[in-house]
């Protein structure tokens, strides 16, 4: 297990962050008798075995680093990725409104570079399970890398597959669908999901969006929601207090909505209706 | 427990969320043999009982409700309060930032209505602990009432007291601090955090993320961020795409940093300036 | 002329504000002999006129009113309406990006209530025209009826007509298209713009936006931008800065374009493609 | 005049807009026998007099350009400029909110490079008068460069002063305060306003927006009001319809406010407590 909890130092076989200056950064895996080594130099894994997180360290030329250890977050914007990654701002939204916790089965499509699944992982803990589907061999292969190297791949189901022919799973607590067209398997995701259980799709265009919503209506799915997440910064200096100059205006909309029983009671045609049933 | 998951259907002893007109939301626990009483009629639970979740049900007047297991959101959302709740979108991205997962010791101060403590409680899960600081008797008794209904009241230690004396815990993973004054807790915090460890500070008002971000300097905090999370619905409906009218314009200011060990070292001057260390 | 400058007292003929106990607003127009009557109570004009503005005075019942000059957006935000008002940080992007100004002849379809009218008239000055267009009798009278008060009617040319037969006009400097289906009238407006003129589209939803940039290509419009302006307000309080909690979060996007002239040189092919020609 | 109304075609002596590929502008006055020259090449001015607005013209090398008439925001956007320019959705909201109009005498300080000036002279029209205080010379002299190029100089009484010293003017419509330290010079603004008229300040930071708010009272002005407004661009794609990736986020708070006559009438206490006089 890479994420060693509740400890004052670092330990082989930690997972650690290297930060030096000009916020560059290095996620390394501490393992005695090895270095670590960049263009500011050259660092013994055995220097950094037993220091205090938060502590400074230098390279053989003197290169400064803060030793720390890295959060979720960290892993996630430091992650190696040939394709979009998530950020932060959707991936705990996301969690939250899901309910993504210790214990679930969570399935994703596709799995991208890893970015979700490293989150879905870190989420479900060792009780849990992702199921993750993705279609490029060259793609899956980067992201259980990745999650292999979080200690996090045991916790992972990687399938390769074209999701249009469905899934082996059924009774997953929820589904996260980053695919450019997610409303062409709001049917299958409906198959894999327990009733009552959440999809969630993160989705670039309106364009895309407004055929998701007829394909999630068509599919027995309520409760839609579709909004966006923005993350605003501000200058960290307490005399001189502002937003800073620019942000990240866009990563994508998500819409949430949940798997629904059909019912022709009429009785409920009204709820049916103000729910989106 | 109260989360089954992987379940089709409702059982006995699971929370349950209804869901009727005009969305009337209602949380409860399912206990056989006892019924929902509302001004919109009652329904026996054991009506309840084996239902796939997302079915609709009817009470004993014909109003009709859609039976739903909540997720963690549904359950911050209807949480009986006394103070100020926190938002899915900002408690997502407190704990994606600090990493809080399976396992962790997390601390917080206040307690208030216990909305972050049941987020914190649901994300480490049965093998983390949380230990949660309160000063006013009948607010942290309704943050236990509210985990206890929660099923998560095991994994909280809650305390009563002037954190002005500062912590018994030392070496928590991570710490959030959600209190008027957080400017005047940085070096109790310090403490009780592991070296490297996070702290999270809610804040409402410029002029205290001001007061926070000296107090933060002169404990040895660094990398420290000062961000906020907006939200934004859009109405769903694919022929009338559009963000709704209105929206929450603030809810608070978040203010992350990290413990880091202070050093002397003249090599390390420039990257300790530049994370504000 | 209804708009005193440079004076430090309310006169007769003069436009006024009354802003009352919460945020009650009144615009009156000073006549010499009149009262003012609301159920806060009775002031008589003639001790109003000669006050200096922003001075505080009261109604017959000792309701107390602060005097003031009624500035653009003053009047815009109390304009008597029976459909949709635009907002000031909309009206004001519009007039800056397609430059209207003193002498400008400018077009607008439809009239609505006439807030886009005022500020049209307000900005193009005595020597400036507004040509505005509108299908609903009723609706154009109040919008005369609220031009007329404010003193600028003399600069506006009210048309009722259902656009889908054209304009009259020909070489207009800019053109505001406010109405449901602005996708329906490129054609019209270009033929009403002077070559390179502006036309300004506020659309609700991203549907119709679609439609209109789809419609713009085709007749001939480029520089096509889509936008959208968001307000948000703090509270005034030094020792509690911060933002307001709700915020109106959508009003339109705006959609900007210039009509050009068609190339077939293929020297122009790529720069054409650029600018959306 | 330089601003040519309700003309299809480009005169001798006309400003005009050559835009060419990758988004490269330049404003130009129209010249005959004079001739523009970039790294993209050589047009004739009389090449260019006579065609109509939004045509494509050549440069010598066969560089196409779109020939356009640049509207107001056009000219802020390509101001030369030492200092930081204003945006056209900051100067909009502002002229709009002040009601700066035809015929209006306005005042400024600091000059700056001329961005609010150009706008200011622009909006107030031939029979309005812009007065603009700076401190630096060659300041002051880019300004008047710039107005000079738009033909708005006439319109523009440019002063080289220590704002400390107060100013020359009484009984100004309004002022645009856009200086480091805006809370120093609450007193001398009051004394150049008329009753009842509006400040408005740009501000960076909270810090200085808290001083100001705080000089504002102490100098009798209300009707405080702070904002800001943030610009949302998206892909005019129809197809592919979305935010664009990355958005300016700040620059800067606006701080309104109008001068109030203080009163001591005990009637009056509670009106004044709630508009902040």
């Amino acid at each position: 297990m890479s994420f060693q909890l509740h400890t004052a130092s670092a330990r082989d076989g930690d997972l650690a962050q290297l930060v030096g200056l000009r916020h560059k950064h290095f996620i390394i895996t501490l393992e005695a008798g090895t270095r670590f080594e960049s263009h500011r130099g050259i660092i013994q894994h055995d220097d950094l075995i037993g220091k205090p997180w938060g502590t400074q360290v230098f390279s053989h030329t003197g290169a400064p680093f803060f030793l720390l250890q890295p959060s979720l977050a960290n892993l996630l914007v430091d992650l190696p990725r040939t394709t979009q990654i998530l950020y932060p701002k959707d991936i705990g939204f996301i969690l939250v409104t899901m309910g993504v916790g210790p214990g679930h089965t969570v399935m994703e499509a596709g799995t991208g570079s890893g970015s979700m699944t490293t989150a879905l992982a870190y989420a479900v803990g060792q009780a849990g399970q992702v199921v993750s589907y993705e279609i490029k061999p060259d793609v899956q292969n980067l992201a259980r890398k990745n999650l292999t190297r979080f200690g996090l791949d045991s916790r992972v189901d990687f399938k390769l597959r074209d999701i249009e022919q469905g899934f082996d799973e059924t009774n997953a607590d929820s589904f996260f669908l980053d695919v450019p067209n997610p409303y062409d398997y709001a049917a299958q995701v409906r198959a894999a999901l327990k009733p009552g259980g959440y999809i969630c799709c993160l989705i670039p265009t309106f364009n895309q969006v407004e055929k998701t919503l007829y394909s999630l209506h068509r599919e027995s799915f309520a409760f839609i929601e579709v909004c966006e997440i923005l993350l605003r910064y501000y200058q960290a200096e307490p005399t001189k207090l502002r937003p800073t100059d620019r942000m990240v205006a866009h990563t994508g909309f998500l819409v949430f909505a949940r798997r629904i029983e059909p019912s022709q009671d009429p009785r409920g045609k009204e709820l049916a209706e103000e729910v989106g049933a």
